[in-house]
């Protein structure tokens, strides 16, 4: 199966990892204070300190809520919206994170929905969400204020719900984390995306809100397609919807214990008590980089540090179970996945040979697993490039 | 026509004027600095400064986006684009400026797209729009800084297209217009939402961005519901979906100059120059309160103020010829009316008596028709009640 034919399976169901369209409508907009940095960043502009900058930042969780209402619908389960909520939620902090804005974060959302299709009790489920992981995150001291937010009944544009979240945060330039500082000799250490981190109640299974179409649509089958037609865009061809082999309800195959759903449904972990901790052993000045691996998954890295990068990532993790589910299940080539999925780990820190330490300590006290995945090296050229070492080879990507 | 049955009609489209369910969801969230204003405030958790405070504020077009849609295709017309990023902007930055937020503004947005319906061409034109007016507003000292937003390929949740918008703004303490001190006594200034004000290129019809379902469905008709399934939820009953007698291109009834689908989807007038006017003019202490008139049209002003008050509107503006197509088209009562849409003014002060005159002169500056519409009185309770004088009788609303 060729790396064409999915990226045709991708345009055919109207997603795309790349959002070259998207990318072109806003090229001309200025790139605020640290143009290769993980985030934009502007100046002080609230309160108009040269010493500060303010970051404003906007993501939601996707179709992944398309699969929490199929779920809902299939077992009765409202624990569903709260990991939606957590899901909008840590895709904005974590990628505020990441050039170092700890808090305090000011927090609202937008929420439209298809009354006839969303009862009031699945709104208060995700507004609950949204104040138990802010509370959590506030006792961790990474105070979470919720400022309000926009629901909105819009049958007429939304099928089933849409849960998209904004942040503002506020820090001192020199804290700020340049990613355009990533260099030759580097290391790239890789935080786990499963496990049960220190903060976490119950295992994670890895996924965040990312690739979330194309892998409901792979993976799952049954007979959703005609029983749940709010779920999907009915302009995609009926072969392209649900034509996997699981309903949500199976076991997942190398890890039975969870059910193929609830593994998928995962809520997105949030890094930040991580990223604290490694901002306050490590320093902005020698923490090179922090990669948020979210939409374009281990490719992610390409957009940002100095021309002429090459990131070798020779040392993936192993494949969780989930995203070995997904290639068996997808049929995708293990370059694609690695550009989709984060394929088990979610963060890299870049940092120099000296830090790498200093990085897996924080790593244990924080209970996530941690290794070097690889190192930055030079291609002699401009352009940047990732190689990663997949079962069918290194998948390179530019 | 009773209100029961309009009543039913709006929830059987899945929408609502009241959102009790949405506010349901909120109840118990924490009220901000300012309980009575009309957005919420909180302290300014990013400067930390006790004298200054902050607002984080959404909203968004909502299914106006599928009317520009439904034009754009029958007319091939894509500045409508620019009008919804308008749309959206406005219906935020107008909230805003009802606490005494006059700038800066960051600005963030949230765009979920249906890439199969909605090419590449469209979000730059969203974006462009945005970017334009922010400058506008700049130029006229109202500095609009956009920070950055998401565009989501999401079509298995959205059918064509929603755009969302969020600001954030401080301002000291000093400064917010706390609607909570609307008092017996005062008078009530309306400013028309119609005709060109200084800073427009041409003229307003009067639609905000509230009870767009309503007046798609009502007013439009023609073979739209089979051409264009897109536009609307298909859980809706067929006989309440494009149930009207006009094309866009018709002309607009009482104005013809106009067509029906342009004058529907005028683009949200910002009130912005005009109250920053009013500020400097009154000052915050007898500024006691600025209503925008959106979602609850004329009966919004219910929620604010001290209890008791009763807000007598009998002298409301003519009724614009686009109201009253909608009037005639729809069917609905004149109360009902007065409930959904803003009738002809979508901004309200409320002063004590000695300060109409400097309302009506910043008015004549702006080019904006301005006028008393009414007065606050005591019920002698402790509820509040609007009461409009329309042309079937006063119109109570609770």
């Amino acid at each position: 199966m060729s790396d064409q034919r999915h990226d045709d399976r991708y345009q055919q169901r109207g997603v795309s990892a790349g959002k070259a369209e998207v990318h072109a409508a806003i090229a001309h907009q200025d790139q605020g204070l640290f143009p290769g940095a993980f985030c934009k960043i502007v100046p002080d502009h609230l309160g108009g300190d040269p010493a500060q900058c303010l970051l404003m930042h906007a993501d939601g969780a996707g179709t992944k809520s398309s699969l929490a209402y199929l779920v809902w619908r299939e077992t009765g389960d409202a624990s569903v919206w709260a990991g939606i909520a957590q899901d909008s939620l840590v895709m904005n902090l974590d990628d505020c994170a990441c050039v170092g804005a700890l808090g305090p974060y000011l927090i609202s959302n937008t929420i439209g929905r298809n009354a006839k299709r969303i009862p009031g009790e699945v709104i208060a489920g995700i507004v609950a969400g949204y104040q138990r992981l802010c509370d959590r995150l506030t006792a961790l001291g990474l105070p979470c204020i919720m400022t309000g937010g926009e629901t909105a009944d819009v049958g007429d544009l939304v099928r089933t719900l849409i849960v998209d979240s904004t942040i503002t945060a506020r820090l001192p330039r020199a804290q700020v984390i340049d990613a355009a500082r990533m260099a030759p000799g580097d290391a790239i250490v890789g935080f786990s995306a499963t496990g049960q981190a220190a903060w976490e109640d119950a295992p994670n299974h890895g996924m965040g809100s990312n690739g979330l179409t194309s892998a409901r649509h792979e993976l799952l089958g049954a007979d959703y397609r005609a029983r749940y037609a709010e779920t999907y865009a009915p302009e995609v061809k009926p072969e392209l919807v649900y034509c996997g082999r699981f309903r949500v309800s199976d076991p997942l195959p190398g890890d039975p214990a969870v059910t193929v759903g609830k593994a998928i449904l995962s809520p997105t972990r949030t890094y930040l008590p991580l990223i604290r901790d490694l901002v306050q052993a490590i320093g902005p000045a020698d923490l090179h980089g922090l990669i948020h691996c979210s939409g374009g998954g281990q490719s992610k890295i390409v957009k940002f540090g100095r021309p002429g990068n090459r990131y070798v990532k020779d040392a993936p993790f192993p494949v969780p179970p989930l995203f070995a589910a997904l290639k068996e299940g997808t049929g995708q080539t293990w370059a694609e996945m690695y550009a989709v999925y984060n394929m088990g780990w979610r963060l890299e820190a870049v940092v120099p040979p000296a830090r790498i330490e200093a990085c897996l300590a924080a790593a244990r006290a924080a209970r996530i697993e941690a290794r070097v995945v690889g190192r930055v090296e030079s291609t002699g050229g401009a352009g940047r490039e990732v190689v990663v070492a997949t079962p069918d080879g290194p998948a390179v990507y530019r």
